[in-house]
């Protein structure tokens, strides 16, 4: 069991959570109110992606034997702190006569935005507090807003689905904080960074309803909406077959790995996301899909190995793979259309310059702000936990006497040692 | 294991199950048939509720190590009659030529009505047989109605997401039932009341699926639709970061506590039910969240172990916190709102004095109910089970035998002793 | 631990399941094209559906104690290949130019094309190969469009929520397939062939799920929208008290199984489906429900025994309960429906004597073309596990070490006897 949780923890994760609640409150006050034209037209697309956020990513990451609750108890934390957040770093970009007005696409933005701070928790996963993650959810989802209104609103650009501005931005993000936060005494495996059978089994409540969700999260702020809905539906489905077939071909006895039906599935979704509203042709989303499955999959079969060993970057989730590498081929994708066919959207022709401006922007704000804010995580007052304790719930929470099956064999095993020492 | 399950009992649940199906479809023969004017409208808001009502509730009762097969799938039965009677109950008090009109607002309402029933179980949770239940479900239900209409018609007070009529009616009703019951056996904590690990996992399902489609449950019937989602969104969000706050406070060593999160976490939407609708602005349903978070953390950490040892009321869920407190909470803000703003519905002035009535008449209803439902349930004939048979699903579903990680403990330890005293 | 998976079949299937997407992917670029009128009105009915699919068959199978990484990931695996596969299947029966138009509507046909081959899959469980499936996948679906195109346009039979040409269709498809396939060395109960305590709980997510959004999938392509919706709740409804009130009578205890209360329930929502949206009356609905609760009941109990001793029928599911005989029912009820009422459907007056050979041709179709398609399935090339590797994911997966509560209680005794062997 590890050691107590040092008792002025509680005291400074409980008034900072305390304090950042009530600013959020006062700033509510000064700053938001109604929009005057509420439509409930959106709100099953809303109703959707609230799942992702909640449900989705939630339960995504509780693959860990140990650390389920911290998995879906912290994403709660980090995007219901997150959703009030964002309405306010977005809302200041978009102000009328000094207010905020909130409706449901405002709350669907709110959502999305913490969705960058779930995919960096994913790459940190284990491994910082729930004080660290407050201070980078904050931070992260104000370099966020600030970055996607310059890739919406100064470069023109098209990334309706988010492939750079939420999926490639959390996971740079979140890599650069790993990389300054890098443990060497995680070089070896921890003992308790792996899964069990019925956690990975609750992992794929949250695949599942990713996967099923995904075209909302694509067409939500779409103006072709169905278009955005049927192209993303195709490149999942194409990219859960290429994800099948690649994962049997990788592995030496040609077994699925329940990793990457969790992850490589879900690349698809987040590679055809730039262009989902564009005139692709089904096919062509297809096709997207393939290339983001096969990415997805060699990347966590081959890279994240060495990323962990070689770069110094420890990425508990493979958000790299998952968020990564096919949010840079959405950006990429989203050039190449966009040099292929003209498009206009709120009548501005797209240009490919613009595309690659969009990308590259998100990239470096992602990396410089990800790597200053793993900086400000590094300070010791903010409690991260030793590499021992790291990928173990107890450190954060009451967790039940017999907590896994796994300690019960080991329990199992001392008394039998005792026993026989006892002889 | 416990003793076998009275085989006179297969013969009464059965008859009494079949029996209550009978008279509903005879009534339904009767009085009900399809409204004239149907509109699928509603149905995404429908489906919203359909699903907090059968996953939500349903899971969020499983945190019970050995009471996870009865948790959900009473709960499944409770709401599948409740649903049934509750047009009927509800349809009485509205009825036009003799007839009561389906469409998918009255399914709401009786999904709704389901919910008061719902909540007195997770009172009762692990203590009442599913004859008790399915009694208590019909008279619950019937007197429900019979206070939703005073409120409603009578006092004309708002209460658009049920905070008195179905949270305060439910929890109270449950309570006083709880009390009638009262087990003199279950003073010391039963073995099995308690979570393991995986079990505080399905828990969380539930919590996140009620937490997330609240908004829908608050809106349904409201007539500002989308000012109800987003107060009730706001209202959550600022209630589960207190939550995450006094959760670690109130915990000797900082740290977080399962049953707050699944829990208080969701009293925010309880306590902005009454005034949803309401244009109070967002920050003000954040302070209401805050509130509910505090009540309900403080009730769960202090008052409920004070309830059971020396008001002899034995709440299993706690649902005095989540639904009780909260929901009374939500009576009182909607006595301040209606006095400080003048708010208008249904061409009638919402009064102070009204809505005081109606919460005072909600709990005294639930109460004297509640009360005469406990004694009724305690005749001997229904089947309760004894203290030492209480929350194990074994007294009433067949078991998979290895069925619980605390069993296997258990068997190993046995062994051991049969083997040491072999030798 | 089983043997290693045969190198061989990592190409095997690899290759397949490339090349199918490969082809699909072909037909796609020459037949397929975004349908000019794109509509999202019918996308929230689209995404219950949807979640029914991956959620609720996925997890509905996940009742095995070692089977929940094949049953929800295969599903995945099944229902991704089967959507874009049915909608080529579905769409050249009705082209227009050359083309095929994709909208909602047509999204939700293929994944309710993907449906009967998870039904199949159903009476198939844990006895067949992956590249065994995606086969079946492509067949049956193949002839469901046929059978469906036969029914709707050549009959002109109604069959709205497809109690007929899915549940039916697929559960017999299933069937006959399983008896050619028939395993004589597993008529002996395999020991892997059970539940555990929480592979039941996570079986009743899928449940729910079904349960919930049933309404929807019965009324997604209805005219009478809300009707459809109305009819599948009440059957639903009537189906589980009945369930509930059964499963407490066969067994000779009075217990609940849950097997019963995972499927039986649903039976409701089958039988109501080929005449959902017509004006049969709440009670009527009821009435059907009932009726496929006890039919649903009895025949997991008594027949499912006779079916694997004396028919050489193995049924891992018992499909024929929950979708063969209720869906048999459900086409029954059509006949009576449109032989006492006169019915018109796109203006044809719906009669009997279509719906009888509507009936009769989807069991002919089904049964012959299962037969055939279990007859290729049997070719040794394709990778059927042994006896004994059945209903066991780690033949077709890497599985963690300490993989289920059943096998630390085995290792445990082995160590002890090793032990005492010792001695």
């Amino acid at each position: 069991m590890p050691p107590d949780f040092d008792t002025s923890m509680k005291f400074k994760f409980s008034i900072l959570a305390l304090l950042l609640e009530v600013i959020v409150i006062v700033l509510f006050g000064i700053f938001v109110d109604y929009d005057s034209n509420l439509s409930a037209n959106l709100y099953p697309h809303f109703q959707d992606v609230h799942v992702m956020i909640f449900v989705g990513f939630g339960f995504l990451m509780t693959f860990l034997k140990k650390y389920g609750f911290s998995s879906v108890g912290f994403n709660m934390l980090i995007a219901a702190f997150g959703l009030q957040w964002g309405i306010l770093m977005q809302g200041f970009w978009h102000m009328e006569r000094g207010k905020i007005s909130v409706n449901i696409e405002s709350m669907i933005n709110a959502d999305f935005s913490t969705a960058t701070a779930l995919i960096s928790f994913g790459a940190l996963l284990g491994k910082t507090s729930p004080i660290q993650m407050l201070i980078l959810t904050l931070l992260e989802i104000t370099m966020f807003a600030c970055n996607e209104h310059l890739v919406t609103k100064v470069f023109k650009a098209t990334d309706v689905g988010a492939s750079m501005t939420i999926h490639a931005f959390g996971a740079y993000f979140g890599l650069a904080a790993a990389l300054v936060l890098y443990r060497p005494g995680l070089t070896n495996k921890h003992e308790n960074d792996e899964s069990t059978y019925h956690s990975d089994m609750f992992a794929m409540i949250g695949t599942l309803f990713l996967w099923l969700f995904w075209p909302s999260f694509n067409s939500a702020i779409a103006e072709a909406r169905v278009t955005a809905i049927i192209n993303t539906y195709y490149s999942l489905a194409a990219c859960t077959i290429v994800t099948f077939a690649l994962s049997s071909l990788v592995d030496k006895r040609g077994k699925f790995s329940m990793v990457l039906i969790q992850n490589a599935t879900l690349a698809g979704g987040v590679a055809v996301g730039t262009c989902a509203d564009l005139e692709i042709h089904p096919f062509s989303a297809m096709f997207i899909g393939v290339i983001a499955g096969i990415v997805s999959v060699l990347g966590f079969q081959f890279l994240t190995p060495v990323m962990a060993s070689k770069c110094r970057i420890q990425d508990t989730c493979g958000v790299h793979n998952l968020h990564g590498l096919p949010g840079i081929l959405g950006g990429i994708a989203g050039i190449v259309v966009t040099a292929i066919k003209t498009e206009t959207r709120n009548g501005h022709v797209l240009t490919p310059a613009m595309q690659a401006a969009a990308l590259g922007s998100t990239l470096a704000i992602a990396i410089v702000g990800g790597a200053l804010t793993g900086a400000i995580l590094k300070i010791p007052f903010l409690g991260q936990v030793s590499d021992q304790n790291c990928f173990d719930d107890s450190a954060y929470w009451e967790v039940p006497e017999e907590e896994t099956v796994h300690e019960i064999h080991s329990s199992h095993r001392d008394e039998h040692s005792r026993f026989e020492a006892a002889m």
